[in-house]
């Protein structure tokens, strides 16, 4: 994020989420732009990269427990359209969500795809990143790492590479939790960096317990585990005590605001904490 | 149009403009997609990418008569990436929008931009490509050909270009036509290309008076500017006899339906009749 990201025309172009009061409902909405060769790879099935722009899409949606009104999609033609817009229906499909409209645009490059989520909140005022309060408990949903083995799968040409090609929108899970959280978000670049973002943007400190994050790979990757992305699970806080009607589990605590905004087991953690965007 | 326009899950993808109840209010919803070396030139000033970017968004909701709340951008860096945020926030504060979110990402590849416009609707129903009517007439809100000559100019180094690096989005125009209008779109494809879809979406004949369309360019030019696009006129019909708080320009007549949907001078045209899409 280099010029945009600080100036102010730009200023909120890398938040997940646009909340918008719009008469009597809260629009939620999100844009995410997929690269052939950054994001997804080159020969990869069209479908699978179809199923992950529109649900990597909707997983902003679920942070902020919100339900799916529809999406445009900014198509470049690609070498296999027809393999795009069958996964494209199957994902639509399976979160029953409308495609509302869009563009399609023939371009000779590598291919560039955007996607446009609109939703409605479900419950007010929608969860942020923001929220976090000194003494909050820091949950997740699931396991990190799934993602990171799946695109080794991909690569490798064997083993299971679903989690990386077809991540879950994790919609229901972010209706129930939104009533209960101080602050949510999802884990796209990696749990150490968000939970930094979700720490910095509340002004607090978040400390994770290393060995309390379940992890999808074997224990000798967990900090490869805890530095990847593309799980979408969803991070929150919550005061002591909260009980939930999904499954959660607690990794951290949230503390008042000292030198640091992210601890590990109580100390800075070393090296890259996640993927950067534009770097 | 390949594969996506005739795949159910890809239905309306096209469209100008998706219309939306919800609550209270009517969104209409609007996503396009640049291509560096497609829809702008390799080393144009990316201050008027950003500004042709947005404008033609806005353009899409003045046609449906519809007051901007804001957009989403999907942004590819580039060369130049504080010329296109100085651009971005000419454009924005020149119609008073905000940007409300999206998304930033890196590729080595030509640059591919997006754009999702979101509005209310001032007027109900908000205007449709498919409502003209047999007797209705036709009318377009200025001149064509300006963004032709503006690109002519802009390729040869000298001369007026601003009409096709910095379109206007005719939004008071567009609220303004909105209650009076039987079907309304913006000229992006070229005019007779864009009347024969109205024509075509409305099941009627469209007949331009080819000599009563206004023109921008010289005389011997006329057939190119009626086909020429990217000036982002409102095209619209409206029962005889109407007046109009705007200036306007009656260009022809709706019948019902013959045998082409579109005649020029009460024959069907002959060539190419505008820019057609990932053709």
């Amino acid at each position: 994020m280099r010029a945009l990201a600080t100036h102010p025309a730009a200023r909120g172009l890398n938040d997940d989420c646009a909340v918008l009061e719009l008469g009597s409902e809260t629009l939620v909405l999100t844009h995410d732009a997929m690269a052939e060769g950054v994001h997804f790879l080159r020969g990869q099935d069209p479908a699978d990269v179809a199923w992950k722009l529109v649900a990597t899409n909707l997983s902003d949606l679920a942070a902020k427990g919100a339900e799916p009104v529809g999406v445009l999609l900014g198509y470049q033609l690609g070498t296999n359209d027809d393999r795009f817009v069958a996964g494209l229906a199957e994902v639509l499909a399976c979160y029953n969500v409308p495609l509302l409209g869009g563009d399609t645009i023939a371009a000779s490059s590598a291919q560039v795809l955007g996607l446009t989520a609109l939703g409605r909140a479900t419950y007010q005022p929608a969860p942020s990143r923001s929220g976090a309060q000194a003494g909050d408990e820091l949950w997740i949903t699931g396991p990190v790492g799934a993602a990171m083995l799946g695109l080794e799968a991909l690569r490798n040409g064997h083993g299971e590479s679903l989690a990386y090609r077809r991540p879950a929108a994790l919609l229901a899970e972010g209706r129930a939790l939104a009533p209960l959280v101080s602050a949510m978000m999802d884990v796209s670049d990696g749990l150490l960096l968000d939970a930094s973002r979700m720490a910095a943007a509340s002004d607090v400190t978040i400390d994770i317990d290393r060995s309390a994050v379940p992890i999808a790979t074997p224990e000798d990757r967990r900090d490869e585990a805890l530095r990847w992305g593309e799980d979408y699970q969803l991070l929150f806080t919550a005061p002591p005590g909260s009980t939930f009607l999904v499954p959660v589990h607690r990794i951290g605590q949230v503390h008042t605001r000292g030198p640091a905004a992210l601890l590990l087991d109580g100390k800075v953690p070393t090296g890259k904490l996640g993927y950067q965007h534009g770097s």
